[in-house]
């Protein structure tokens, strides 16, 4: 533990997955882990190259490429975020929920409200700058999904930013079009100034609803979208992700993206925008993943596993047994006896105790594997 | 200006370097910028897209790919920064200025000394982070030339970390090797916990001295060096820099990088290792350099201007004549009557003011007209 420096960062707890993935072993089933094992188109690389030959590697603008802006904006940016103005390309979805929470809140004021659970890193942005925030419990009797009047009953006059996902992850569950609707609707009426929402959507092009993806984008002014071309693209190394919404919001984010990092990679940026012209390109491994999910869903039923089936995303809670329902202990004891990676559901939230969070982007026998390996570890007893 | 959210964010002016180049016509001749008109070598990107080809697009780990931190740690790290943990991969040397500030001093008690003149975006990350800092006055009367007994009679027990460039911008000079040998020892002399020094040494590559670069790195075990292949390799568009010091600050550092933004582009790490595995590509453009910084001399000389020789970097500190020593004033004037891209001296520091930077990277043909237009321009009268 550094003796020196910023306290906020030295209290941060190392991330407890990383910690999972340092015990894991060569013979290992992954089922932890956030990338799939899919392999990128290269030809945007290709012209990326190409580019590249031609113009060599110069800085790209501190808000990114106007054409890329312009192109994330026509397809993410629904019914409100039309233009470049309302796009900032980032350094991975990462950077962009970072900065919502570092340029859009005031720390010695405002309030975050998160989910519980949710993607730890929300959390962590927050502690890192001094934010303070809330959780709203989710149940999993309705596989954790988000309600939109459990967080309209919890916003105070504090509150400045709602931090959402969907499909949420470790939940995969995918927020309602009419919770959606709803959400904003109350927003809308509200008084005072306006609370943003931001959304990451960076699984949305990853959802086994049968329904077209439902974005608050479309239904809200104030709200923000956070995306990425690292699940829809397997592009997890590319780290280009996008912040979207309103121009107010977009210039402060650009301003500190400029201050903390000056741009994003150029060639990053022309990959990015050889895949956007032509955005069926998103959806490439869409049957990929359908594939995947049929696999999981027969695969746990057939070894009698309680999973929650996910709506979108490429992860599913599993329910443990009573007798393991503490989660990081099933976790290690599942890794050690059994050889499979999965993360305790507790590291997301106290409402996620009691499962484990499957990714099922690992080789198709390797899943099936995995998940008869935890059907035994499962009617197993602990000690 | 943004009503809401960070007001530190909010406070910070926007760039005036941008605002100028806002205004540039696409006649004008750009003596302002700070990227060469040099184009870099596409072997190492072919390598990295082979690479690409067999691998797909994984994420690098958080610190950087261990084979690239060893190299850089070969290369930079003098006799104290010898492996990997010594090493953080950062998107471009402008993230590692952002963090040492943000993660090696605690904003509620810490102090920074910097340089005046300086790169502006010491002071910029200082006043995001809310952290203290004070300046020392470089003297014009010695081109601006770091002295050790200036910095080391400014340090007071708040003082947690110095901030220098060396080669600097905008003052093109080189810390003299007696200069960082008093330094670290009258450093290593105090007691008390260490002084962390900082030294953005991005222009290293490019120095005219005739002598080899001398690094702190050699001399002081709580140096922090600050790299990028930006400058070296016409690659500003890359966004790969190095943070390379001791070990507690680097992880300090990998954490922030971390949280913020998970790790750097795994291509542009392929194309900085391919680079790095040839240490001779980073001095390949020295010559070109060299012989544009003759043109620069020459052409400046034989106009009658008042430089003072760049000893490193591709910049060159102008003096302006008396009847124009507002920098700002005369930088719009040659802009506008002249054509001209200069950056005001005032921009830097009060000691700067009365000098425009010039960069001397643009094509030979436009960098003698532009000095011819500057020496024209230094014997008009304003108003």
């Amino acid at each position: 533990m550094q003796s020196f420096g910023n306290a906020r960062l030295a209290a941060i707890k190392p991330s407890a997955i990383r910690a999972i993935h340092d015990k894991k072993r060569d013979t290992s089933i992954d089922l932890g882990m956030g990338q799939p094992s899919l392999k990128p188109d290269v030809e945007p690389f290709e012209a990326a190259l190409s580019w590249v030959r031609k113009h060599g590697s110069p800085y790209a603008p501190p808000g990114g490429l106007r054409e890329l802006r312009e192109s994330v904006a026509r397809i993410y940016g629904g019914s409100h975020f039309p233009s470049a103005a309302n796009v900032a390309v980032l350094n991975g979805s990462q950077e962009g929920i970072y900065l919502a929470i570092k340029a859009l809140v005031d720390p010695n004021a405002d309030e975050v409200l998160l989910t519980d659970p949710a993607y730890l890193s929300y959390q962590r942005c927050c502690d890192l700058e001094g934010v303070q925030y809330r959780t709203i419990t989710l149940s999993a009797d309705d596989g954790f999904a988000i309600k939109a009047d459990a967080l309209l009953d919890s916003i105070t006059p504090a509150t400045r930013l709602i931090m959402l996902g969907s499909p949420g992850n470790p939940t995969a569950s995918v927020m309602e079009e009419e919770q959606i609707r709803r959400l904003a609707r109350g927003l809308m009426d509200r008084r005072g100034p306006p609370v943003f929402v931001a959304v990451d959507e960076v699984y949305r092009e990853l959802t086994f609803t049968g329904k077209p993806y439902p974005s608050l984008l479309d239904h809200y002014p104030h709200a923000i979208g956070l995306h990425s071309l690292s699940k829809s693209c397997a592009l997890t190394g590319l780290r280009v992700g996008f912040l979207i919404g309103p121009e107010t919001c977009v210039e402060a984010v650009v301003r500190a993206h400029g201050l903390i990092m000056l741009n994003v990679n150029m060639f990053a940026q022309r990959v990015a925008l050889d895949i956007m012209r032509d955005p069926r390109r998103l959806h490439a491994h869409h049957a990929w993943y359908e594939a995947q999910r049929r696999v999981l869903i027969e695969s746990a039923y057939s070894n009698g596993l309680h999973i929650i089936e996910p709506q979108g995303s490429f992860y599913s809670l599993l329910a443990l047994p009573e007798t393991w329902s503490g989660s990081e202990a099933a976790a290690d004891h599942l890794l050690e006896r059994y050889d499979v990676v999965t993360i305790p559901g507790a590291i997301f939230g106290a409402a996620s105790e009691g499962y484990l969070r499957l990714s099922w982007v690992a080789p198709p026998d390797l899943l099936v594997h995995g998940l008869e390996r935890i059907a035994q570890f499962c009617s197993s007893t602990p000690g």
